[in-house]
């Protein structure tokens, strides 16, 4: 069962008071009054699953185990604000590569103003295992989700796809570091999720379903679009690509667009606009961040359809690693 | 590093707002305005430290493990509403018992109307972790900590103590499953937390300190005279013991008491409670739920000292198998 389908199954079988809202969204939103509701995120994170110990350093796992959280939090608009953090530990880990992990946490706390509160520590026979509940504060009329996606919004992604992916990719294939791979490699480890982007738009008329790309617009998109049981058109030349990830690609035959669509982990927000507000949003978002918001396509009806267009011409995209996507089309 | 030290460490590296309270107490408590406070805890669980497999049935342990933690909202006065579950689990692991986990979790959730909202499930190499967060809900000036005894308080339980360390004991023998075992095992497998008690004495006037019994009294205690920077006197032989464990004690040459004050995971409540309003408030719990508020000794200044008497006369108990215990004191 993925995560996926764990959610469904919880869905199912613990039906949840009529107050709360954003099942299946990136948290759990709970209104708590004065027209403000806690939003909430739990994750995961096992060692030989999602990090190698020995290719991590454990502050950049430490600082990265917020940052994706913190991620979830900005997909819904909202401020991070308390941290629990949970370990389970096995005595041969050194004690002073964990006090580097703590750093790296305190690292990403600092910098969002993230208040951690609480946890537990416990000893493990072998694995690592780590849990971080995120919660955050978000006006409740502004929260965004991943249903409210209407017919013929403009979908936009807020920064350049396929950084991270790339990063792993030249680690991988244990490539030069290049001022550009460690451009790349920084948004492997050190991922800046679009916190202040998020809370503006989500204080935008016209800013409908709003998501973040952690497993990549292959996935993701499809799973904002059954959500608001709509289709879509993505004209894959409008999907922006860093010029490191440009000229690393060229230089190392990587195909860029499948890293910008498959790799994931990119962790920049995926929004959809009204047509009537998005050249005004687009230009202020541009104004305040000072970098575009990528209009990359269009919202359909019927639903339950994802097409992609080259030069206007539909594609079948060659590569699509993510069993998530199969199964929902 | 154990629970105890994790925490100090937190609290040393991590300042905390000024407006966040309940550091070190069972729950962190976070004021959200209207007067209320949110509880939150966090508790991981490891199979093969926390968790034998072979040794408790998937329910029980789905159940206990939302009933621990509805345990530490309870200690604090508070309401158990929101649950996050994440679990890391190998492939090899049946679909059906991981449903059994799930089912009981579910019973737990309904019995105390708790929404499960979300959480996360991912692969692991080898082991089972599980994390439970849960999100309660308080009066905010009626939340109840440690660090609120005062000198003169009575020390009180709200309900015997030691018969889930000697289900525990009983099943390490493979005593015979009569009557009064079964008692016990319930106890162990299926401990039934104090929330109406608990937020019941939050209420009281007089009521000052409060924290559940997780890890006996010989270790809770101490947290809590640690925590009001005070000493405390307790008559051993006032330590409430329920008919079965005494029975069972006396057929199997147990030392109930070591049971009832070092074997832990009793889930009761230990309070502190004004001396002028003491009997006025056992009294009424009595009336209110049937059973007693067991008085069993007095907060005393100066601080950093416990002593236990038995009718009177100073003794040091036999046993005391907490490291907690010993670098506190």
């Amino acid at each position: 069962m993925d995560e996926e389908g764990f959610i469904e199954y919880l869905r199912a079988r613990f039906p949840t008071q009529g107050s709360v809202l954003g099942i299946g969204d990136d948290c759990a939103v709970i209104p708590f009054g004065e027209g403000k509701a806690a939003l909430v995120t739990t994750d995961a994170l096992v060692e030989g699953v999602h990090f190698l110990k020995e290719e991590i350093s454990p502050h950049d796992l430490g600082y990265k185990t917020v940052a994706v959280s913190v991620s979830d939090i900005a997909a819904m608009g909202g401020d991070p604000k308390y941290a629990f953090f949970s370990i389970a530990i096995a005595k041969t880990i050194k004690r002073e590569w964990v006090h580097q992990m703590m750093e790296g946490m305190r690292a990403a706390c600092s910098q969002w103003n993230i208040a951690l509160l609480g946890g537990d520590t416990v000893g493990s026979k072998r694995d690592l295992f780590l849990n971080l509940t995120l919660i955050g504060v978000a006006p409740l009329e502004q929260v965004k989700y991943r249903h409210d996606a209407r017919p013929g919004d403009v979908i936009c992604v807020s920064a350049p796809l396929g950084d991270s992916g790339g990063g792993l990719k030249g680690l991988q294939e244990s490539r030069a570091l290049t001022g550009d791979m460690e451009v790349l490699l920084r948004a492997h480890f050190h991922p800046q999720p679009a916190v202040e982007q998020g809370r503006w738009l989500a204080r935008q008329p016209g800013v409908h379903a709003m998501m973040d790309l952690s497993d990549g617009l292959a996935c993701d998109l499809p799973r904002l679009l059954k959500s608001s049981r709509l289709g879509g058109r993505i004209e894959v030349s409008k999907i922006p690509l860093s010029m490191p990830l440009q000229r690393l690609s060229a230089m190392y035959g990587w195909d860029p667009l499948e890293l910008a669509v498959a790799a994931g982990e990119d962790y920049s927000l995926l929004v959809t606009v009204d047509p009537q507000r998005a050249a005004v949003i687009q230009h202020d978002f541009a104004q305040q961040f000072g970098s575009p918001l990528y209009d990359i396509g269009v919202v359909t009806d019927p639903p339950i359809q994802l097409i992609y267009l080259k030069q206007g011409s539909e594609i079948t995209l060659r590569s699509l690693p993510f069993d998530h996507f199969q199964s929902i089309f």
